[in-house]
């Protein structure tokens, strides 16, 4: 299928264009709902933010909307309901259209330090239009308000111009994915398991909007996530905290030891050097280095994104490889050790020091954890220390790479070049980040699954000074609603 | 002068044998005032302390008493006065007494985490007394209000029996001490320079109460302290904290250098690994290492106290050096980094790495910063991090070894027995925390410092449950009592 076959009506985008201010209002209300899951005092937040939504798709007149309960969260006492799924159905009229299912989430990180980092939009939660209209600040404006109102925008263009939609839509809507989606997998698996009789009969493809483009300037689809394994180095001294000048050289710190160990799991260059990782990952071939060489990546992207020239190499390719292809391994900080100003001497008694590794494959957590336990005890017992060392799986999920060949992504490909034009033919990528839920969908489901960003590299996702530009709003609307033309269109044999 | 020689009246002890149940009260009211120095929103509270500790000596007959201004704190807008220092000058009737300066502080640490963990006394100001009557649990109880408290009984009891005291007392009491001691140094200074016009006129002796004994069952006369060197490890890398998926092994993480950084400081067994750092203490000689030997002190005595078997040495010699004669390099903390529960997958981007060097003679800050600047900054190159790095030294003070057979300690030893008895003829200890404030008077007035500590090494000075033992506080006070009269009666020729 060529750009030009995908039979999006002019009508569509005419509309999106015309109702940019509309489109921008819809998501200033979504962003004002502090939906932040992690902190529990704002789980009623988070819950009136699902029957919002609920009453914006029977707003645009989709009346086959269901908020599902998804029971208490775990260790609640009194218990804490989770924040509910919001899933509706659109039906395509005629018989033999396809069915996509579009995955979001409705919930936003946490926003410390945001004042401090926006003097002049000290609200995270008022959506700041910036840049002469141009920027979309607040939380959740990309990560993932941004494109679950695309998806509402798609519908209510649809409405107001009386068209029907091409593909039927199955929405699944979470709001605890930046609390490890407590509770998803487990309703994903028993819907799936009732086949005929469940929420994802007749899904032929899946679309996750929850991810970003690799630049600030070209589109992406992404095929592949890192997986990923959390870790905790637990070390107990003393009963206490210890005066340094009582006890400082009588007897084994707990500081001591947690960085000499911290020390060993990785390079400053980012080679991880726990025994048996990086051999774990093939190394690139030719054709397949090639191909990341392609991507419109600059070492000058890393720098704008980061604010810093702190890039670990000179190659872009090198660069990207290390996203995408490659482990990772980042120390992520020491609870219970002093982290405030000041000079306290306090010698910490208890610490936990926490670090990740981003997974590919083959690697899993499974074949990942017993390398970096054994590691971590022999390196311990060399420091021949009378400390007690733990080293604690926390959590984690696969890696997961896609077939990016599929009719999905060439539909996905069609839609974003009829609106971005053929210059601004995407990016094909994989992200360093884990979204378990792609893994999950394609194990349950069966059917080839996409991720399509909305937002660019530079949006800061999670960060003080989250964004999302508006020129990615209003053309990542027009980007879905082209793709479910080029589904529908799409010779899928 | 021997034990019996020491003229201590038998009715100053009986009374205070006769006045525990007041002496405590006292103690009770001294502990209610939440006089935190480090924390400028208890500063009315800290101040208040000072205009109470003066109430006290009036009505205890102690005329001569001034609150003396030190200034506002630095870098506090709007101002934010300092504490005051409390002096009070008390002579003993007739010509040729001694006359001895006598040093305590009235504030305290801040109380983190006293609630938690002490279920049964949560609040850390409002004195407990506990284990039928022998444990005083509160905030302050030895450090430092219960040795402020025992001179203020000492005072009482003399009024109330309606003797003189033996020698000339020259108290000062500080209030900025847990804060540094802001302030302190150029004012003693400025006294000492106006000679018989100033506060220090005609001082003989300094007697400092501000530490402990070296173990729970043995009292202890203080010749020395070690110094200290505090310095911060700066490493920024991007402009903000990033996300560990997107940019892990893209960019050189702060945490990752931090860690090898301060892991080639020290090793586990508490050699500082700093070249020229350990090089520049001298061995022991064998007649030294037999003092240190000497000293009552088992491997016991530091599982009790730490409330755990991490000990560097089974030797108690070894131990006691390690405290008392070697330098020593504790870590204290992160700041910048994750410190919470949970599984955040932050990289960090601006961190400083804390850590101390507790210092013995010849060392100095002055000659360890260089060694330990120039040391990070080749292990940093090394690492060829595009991080920034930077070593700050915070601040320091300089050890010192007083003259443990100078009269003043002869005196103190001498009351120790008279009160302890012979078995417990105090240990001579030199002290592995700082209390430049030592050295300060030594250097100052150019005379003779002793510290004769009134708590045991059990009693946790900064921790949250800090207590005295009742004993201690009694006994303590009787010993104050006799040193005046050892002074009194002792030969200075």
């Amino acid at each position: 299928m060529s750009n030009a076959q995908v039979p999006v009506p002019d009508a569509f985008t005419t509309y999106v264009d015309e109702h940019q201010t509309q489109f921008i209002d819809r998501l200033k209300t979504a962003v004002s709902k502090k939906s932040i899951s992690g902190d529990i005092s704002f789980r009623d937040d988070v819950r009136k933010t699902a029957t919002w939504l609920q009453s914006e798709f029977k707003r645009l007149g989709v009346t086959n909307t269901t908020l599902v309960e998804l029971g208490d969260q775990p260790k609640t006492d009194p218990p804490v309901k989770l924040a509910q799924l919001v899933t509706a159905r659109v039906d395509a009229p005629g018989e033999g259209k396809k069915t996509v299912l579009v995955y979001g989430h409705y919930d936003v990180q946490p926003v410390d330090g945001w004042a401090e980092r926006n003097p002049q939009n000290p609200d995270a939660f008022d959506l700041g239009i910036l840049d002469d209209g141009k920027v979309l600040l607040g939380r959740g404006s990309t990560d993932d308000k941004g494109p679950l109102m695309g998806w509402l925008n798609v519908i209510e263009a649809h409405q107001a111009l009386g068209i029907s939609l091409p593909v039927n839509i199955r929405f699944l809507f979470e709001g605890m994915e930046e609390s490890s989606s407590i509770g998803l997998d487990n309703w994903i698996d028993e819907e799936a398991k009732k086949g005929e009789e469940g929420f994802f009969a007749g899904v032929d493809c899946v679309c996750v909007t929850d991810n970003y483009w690799l630049t600030t300037r070209r589109p992406a689809l992404t095929y592949g996530v890192r997986g990923i394994a959390y870790f905790s180095i637990n070390i107990t001294g003393a009963r206490d905290d210890l005066h340094s000048g009582i006890y400082g050289r009588m007897i084994h710190e707990p500081m001591t030891d947690m960085v000499k160990l911290l020390g060993k799991l990785v390079e400053s260059n980012g080679l991880i050097t726990v025994p048996g990782v990086e051999e774990m990952v093939p190394p690139p071939t030719a054709d397949e280095r090639e191909q990341y060489a392609k991507l419109d990546y600059k070492v000058d992207d890393l720098r704008t994104d980061t604010g810093a020239a702190v890039e670990l190499s000179e190659c872009h390719t090198d660069l990207v490889m290390g996203r995408m292809r490659y482990p990772s391994l980042s120390i992520h900080g020491i609870k219970g050790a002093f982290d405030k100003d000041g000079l306290l001497t306090v010698i910490p008694h208890q610490i936990s020091g926490r670090f990740s590794i981003r997974l590919v494959k083959p690697q899993t957590p499974e074949n990942i954890i017993p390398l970096v336990t054994s590691f971590l005890d022999g390196e311990f017992a060399k420091l021949d220390s009378k400390n007690k060392m733990q080293v604690v799986y926390e959590g984690g999920g696969l890696p997961w790479v896609g077939d990016k060949t599929h009719w999905n992504f060439q539909a996905a490909d069609a839609a974003t070049q009829a609106i971005h034009g053929t210059t601004l033919a995407p990016d094909y990528t994989r992200e360093g980040g884990s979204i378990p839920v792609a893994l999950v969908f394609e194990s349950a489901l069966q059917k080839n699954v996409l991720l399509l960003p909305m937002g660019r590299s530079d949006d800061g996702a999670h960060s003080a000074r989250e964004k999302l530009d508006t020129d990615n709003y209003i053309k990542g609307t027009k980007v879905f609603g082209a793709y479910l033309y080029a589904l529908s269109a799409i010779n899928t044999s």
